[in-house]
């Protein structure tokens, strides 16, 4: 499938924020990717147009049975002045994985990536150069059909918008509180948790503010079965290192395929480490730090990379890891991982898409 | 809590559609209701203005973390002029408790009827006057904040909008083949499934397009945990006739507190039929087929209102139920409800809230 992308310049770009005063997702590039869907006629008009609010119809199933899908990757603008994605493939194959789920219809890998290269292209001037900032890369689909009768849609809008962003952490890298979640849940055998859907993170939103009134900064998901198996941390993929092994929840379905999460998995095998794709109880969590063989914990995802979980809270029992100090895995992998996405690494597995 | 409700009359008012040609939910009227929310500021400039699309943000909350809500109810004309909402509180009250599970600010529920019969009241030329025709009603809300980071937004806009609808089932009340889905589930404990959010919906396309597909017109739900308690039929609740008695799932959180549900439990409860609010499974429903002691099944709903099923499939057996014929309780139940809906019979629970 060839298509090609017709150009509309922005005739009023914008005055580009202080990168020393970015923060995460708020601030918006001059322009952004547009192509259209409809049944039978497949996916047309793909077009990169100045950055400006999108009309819906009141009636656009998006707005009433969420039938919504997005993507987040990030690329980086290196000391040797050179432009990296980090594994934008990834993306594109998850967007078709999670599109299966919400029947919406399935993309063109490669014009996937093809799309965000061009974006990235008109508006690579506004990629930051200072250390741990980058420009935030923000795909999805939406129903634009208008109808109010349950069925999955017949028009869709495929968008790509930019952000630039500055560091998760502000004063670096540092240990996060984390409370085991038991009353809600994220996911359950035969839900959505595997697909990058609207509606997963809505479900979220009321537990991430219990945490926040209690005082820590995400909640850890258990399964939606039994609740007692450690699924993720927030909307990050989760990794606990007991007796020098690394275990993280397998991809059966309830967790997000992260592909921070894999590209951990790849580099901790380069480095000898054991890591077990295998289901862990909460429970066996508690119990090896009792018996001082839990030396590690941290969430990956796209925005933070690594983030050391510093303390854990569930039920009425906390427990403080690594005394609240990132762990040396937690360090050499944020290290790796960013290093290999600025050019400051070599790209030993071919995960780096550079621009020209 | 008192809000004035501004009105700009639409200056170019659209042709009314053939009544004797309606389907569900796809024309809309000259009008709709609109509102807005901050924080710190509250619901504020109620108005009814031209129905027309509304322009988003392209980083809109609703479009990516799908924080959104819907409600549906219908208005009717009655042979005698009269134009009656059917429990509009209820649709109120289960607004706010869905906002809740969703973090989505709480409304004044007198002031939200009120804007329902502003509306309507404003495009009342619009209701259809055929037999078994209404004005469907959809208020929703929709986070239209623009910021990529997850929490809940500090912006959102209340919307109601109106649609003409003709008869669910053209040919008149009509059985329907059901599939027992045993494969993907709707909800599980801990999650949203008391809750009328987009996401809800979203995750139950894959089912429904697999039905179809098999020839089944819906699905139902088994509970998310064990896969083996009868939950929902579709977007519906279900009920089924045992030795007389009639079963229903019970409000645990895992099924929608539908309004038409707890109508039909109050009409069982006045005539004196048996109603059983508790968790029964599949298993129960085959094997009380195969006794004789299964006499009914039918959903409940807004849209269809009762809506009889004929015919289930679970895992590789199909069960024939009544003959494959409409159930004398269904029939006297869609009869009553839509009665009293139209004035039609005597609304004797004080359900029906008059305009004017």
């Amino acid at each position: 499938m060839k298509h090609e992308i017709s150009v509309t310049k922005n005739p009023a770009p914008k005055e580009k924020p202080d990168s020393s005063t970015l923060g995460f997702g708020e601030v918006f590039t001059d322009h952004m990717f547009l192509m259209d869907y409809e049944t039978g006629k497949g996916w047309y008009d793909a077009r990169i147009v100045p950055y400006a609010p999108i009309a819906l119809e009141p009636a656009a199933a998006v707005l009433h049975y969420a039938q919504e899908m997005f993507e987040g990757l990030k690329t980086y603008k290196g000391k040797d002045g050179g432009i990296r994605l980090f594994r934008p493939d990834m993306n594109a194959k998850r967007t078709n994985s999670t599109n299966d789920r919400l029947c919406i219809p399935q993309m063109d890998e490669a014009f996937y990536v093809d799309a965000i290269k061009a974006l990235v292209g008109v508006d690579r001037a506004w990629i930051p150069d200072r250390p741990d900032t980058s420009l935030y890369i923000r795909p999805f689909i939406i129903a634009t059909e208008a109808f109010l009768g349950v069925r999955p849609a017949n028009h869709y809008l495929f968008v790509v918008i930019l952000s630039p962003v500055g560091p998760y952490y502000k004063g670096g890298l540092s240990p996060t509180r984390i409370f085991v979640e038991d009353e809600y849940i994220r996911s359950a055998r035969g839900s959505t948790g595997y697909a990058k859907i609207g509606g997963n993170y809505a479900a979220g939103l009321k537990s991430q503010e219990k945490a926040h009134a209690l005082g820590f900064s995400q909640v850890l998901w258990l399964d939606g079965n039994e609740r007692k198996y450690v699924e993720e941390i927030g909307t990050s993929n989760a990794f606990f290192v007991i007796d020098g092994e690394v275990f993280t929840a397998p991809l059966t379905g309830t967790i997000l395929p992260g592909i921070t999460r894999d590209s951990v998995i790849c580099l901790l095998k380069d480095w000898g480490v054991s890591v077990r794709e295998e289901r862990f109880t909460i429970d066996e969590v508690f119990r090896a730090h009792e018996a001082g063989r839990l030396s590690e914990a941290f969430a990956s995802g796209t925005a933070a990379v690594i983030s050391p979980v510093g303390e854990l809270r569930w039920k009425e029992k906390d427990i403080v890891i690594n005394g609240n100090r990132i762990g040396a895995l937690s360090q050499k992998l944020y290290d790796t991982i960013t290093g290999i996405q600025s050019g400051a690494l070599p790209d030993t597995h071919g995960w780096v898409v550079s621009l020209e």
